[in-house]
């Protein structure tokens, strides 16, 4: 299958286990220029700049106006030069950015000061080549950690990106920022709100080193709201919290993860404490989730998407504590791949994560499909256990019986292909 | 290579990158009479009781009297009946046990009500058959979670595992309690004291589910020295810190893991505070960080042996902290394997560890080979670092230089194997 009908069919596939929220609307992507995809206000483009030898390589997404920002960014301490940089041109823009570079194959982390400087330059050149300020810019990188970036080339490379920006470009910029990816992300909405529709569009790289603590990967976002920078902020970190941060492949956390959202304001407006806002919360949630999911479909050498559900935990902490810890165990993960209905390890799993429970209380259902009854009554029928994991995708219900809490992550199995994959990604 | 003779080699292996205390000897295994290899006053045993088809699955480990005994046991909170009950009887006897008795094949664990009377019954009827108390006897398990124990084969082997037993018996021992393993595993030391030479020997199991919370898999270790269940307990809790709690496969804790030690009393003795307890301590230290490191050796699928070291770090506990975050990191695992010099996956598995540095102090060491050095520079050779990383056995050091904590633990790769072994461990 090509790349993007793997990503049409996995988008298909996810939303078939979902409801979209009331007002919330899918908006079908098309290359029809008469079919916007994007939100107005913004062109995007990805070309490649000779950083990868072949592929699309560098991606820009730019608003016609000073566009109210939200950005989260990874909590690694080996945080990388862009992230750095980011971080100071947000703070001296006051949340007001006009565009976002980003470039694959080259992380520009653990890059020192010349980093740094390399950053700079690489928001300068932007800047100079759309006729922005170069605190006006977000800058991202992903790729090799520890490796000079090539900014020679990134800076003969804006014309071209100029000549190939378009508001129809995005699916030349969802390629640009891919690593491992196998497909490109994308998702869109509308969102009808007492002003009338706002669109919320977004894409994201992502696909091992997978594992939040705020970001993790690549996300980036623009709605044609008006919304103040606080609100958004407000916003992109509670969808976040339930989005990118509840999803792992392998338990490691990148040192470049951003998830950036430009607001250019050409729409209708949401302020707070509005019914307004909270539409606009859950259309970006639902954005989010689906570009987070998508990472875990095309996690490193997945071939299971699974749900995991903590329930009756003694709190949501202690719930998402289980849930990363069974989500992350490579024994859980290579039974799910194996097809083998090993609940004894997600409860071993669920033993060692630090929530407290009574074994006993403990009940592990596969979809509808109940495994372990409290009493550690296990007399399922292997041949229905069978029906739900061979599937593609399914859901893992764990019930601590110990209180309200619960939490929900998604997660993939570990294959083989991960280890040929990550054993020789350097070189 | 036989089982037998791949132990023997991983041993000189280890030792060659180690050395011995002054006055800690190591023992020699024979299969001679005359050339004892575990301490005076045990016999051990090890059958087929017909809980696997073939392989050995009883393991019987007896004292001629009651032995001063310490143990360690698994922190999770699914931890198996034998766990519960062994506590018990460990209370119920004030430290003074006469044997252990220890199946594989069956974790009975996650039995609920009748996993503890069947650990309760697998206690008796080894009590009835060899004249003990059934609160002198230990009981442990590992296996397949969340079946019931066959305790009626167990009860029917007891005369077998009589009339197997002997002082000479140490390989049968050790080859009953193997799981995945591929060898058995054992090591037993002589240490010099004024009393005269005390003697340690222990057998340990564990391939997969191994990251230490207490212990981590099992070992069974006796001596013939003279101390008491409070000494005994304080040893084998330092011991244990730096040994089985200093090891990790894939980052998974067992709901059985346990290590006990039994002192026979008949050799010479130990008291608190003097010189001869500092001896002892230090080589139980050393036998049990040999069958920690054999384990690792012997982890599901590992190809390399790598010691990580960090150094520098604010304190021992966040040095610990980064020791494990970078040993268990999926990408740092897949890059070891792939002989891959990734240092930037080392270090951004440092950056959200949680130990606090600044990178641009960070330097990391292949064996002696400098990979980075403070201020972020990677200027190796990538020849003179394929030396070291294409070897079977190696260290990664890495200076946080950020005070005066450090650890050691030991890890493994991250094979193509192990996704195999643990696809379809439990059909």
């Amino acid at each position: 299958m090509e790349p993007f009908e793997k990503a049409a069919s996995a988008i298909e596939s996810l939303l078939s286990r979902s409801i979209l929220p009331s007002g919330v609307t899918r908006v079908i992507p098309s290359d029809r220029q008469d079919e916007p995809f994007w939100p107005a206000g913004f062109t995007l483009s990805g070309i490649n700049a000779g950083i990868k030898p072949q592929r699309k390589d560098l991606m820009l997404l730019l608003s016609d106006r000073p566009a109210s920002t939200a950005t989260v960014f990874t909590t690694n301490l080996c945080c990388a030069a862009p992230v750095e940089l980011s971080k100071r041109h947000l703070a001296a823009s006051a949340g007001r950015m006009r565009a976002v570079i980003c470039n694959s194959g080259n992380a520009n982390a653990a890059t020192g000061i010349k980093g740094l400087q390399d950053a700079g330059r690489m928001a300068a050149d932007t800047a100079a080549a759309f006729g922005l300020s170069a605190e006006e810019v977000l800058v991202a990188s992903t790729g090799v950690i520890g490796q000079a970036l090539p900014v020679d080339r990134i800076a003969a490379a804006m014309p071209g990106l100029k000549s190939a920006s378009g508001s129809q470009q995005w699916r030349d910029a969802a390629e640009a920022i891919m690593t491992t990816d196998t497909f490109p992300k994308f998702f869109a909405v509308d969102v009808s709100l007492s002003g009338g529709k706002a669109r919320i569009a977004g894409i994201a790289n992502g696909s091992g080193m997978i594992c939040p603590n705020m970001a993790t990967m690549l996300a980036f976002l623009s709605t044609d709201a008006s919304i103040d920078p606080e609100l958004l902020m407000k916003h992109l970190s509670a969808a976040n919290a339930v989005s990118f941060n509840a999803i792992t492949v392998d338990g490691d956390t990148s040192t470049n993860d951003m998830a950036a959202i430009l607001a250019s304001g050409t729409g209708p407006s949401v302020v707070t404490g509005s019914d307004d806002s909270r539409l606009f919360g859950e259309a970006l949630r639902t954005v989010m989730t689906m570009l987070a999911q998508l990472i875990v479909v095309d996690g490193e050498g997945a071939t299971k998407f699974v749900e995991l559900r903590i329930e009756g935990a003694r709190n949501d902490d202690e719930a998402r504590k289980a849930a990363m810890t069974v989500a992350n165990s490579p024994l859980v993960k290579t039974a799910i791949h194996g097809e083998d209905a090993n609940w004894g390890r997600i409860i071993a799993a669920v033993g060692r994560s630090g929530a407290s429970f009574i074994q006993e209380e403990l009940a592990v259902w596969f979809d509808a499909l109940p495994i372990l009854k409290p009493g550690l009554d296990a007399g399922f029928s292997e041949e229905e256990a069978m029906k739900v994991i061979s599937k593609g995708a399914y859901t893992i219900t764990v019930s601590l019986g110990n209180g309200p809490g619960r939490a929900v992550v998604w997660t993939c199995d570990l294959s083989r292909r991960y280890i040929e994959i990550n054993g020789s990604y350097r070189s």
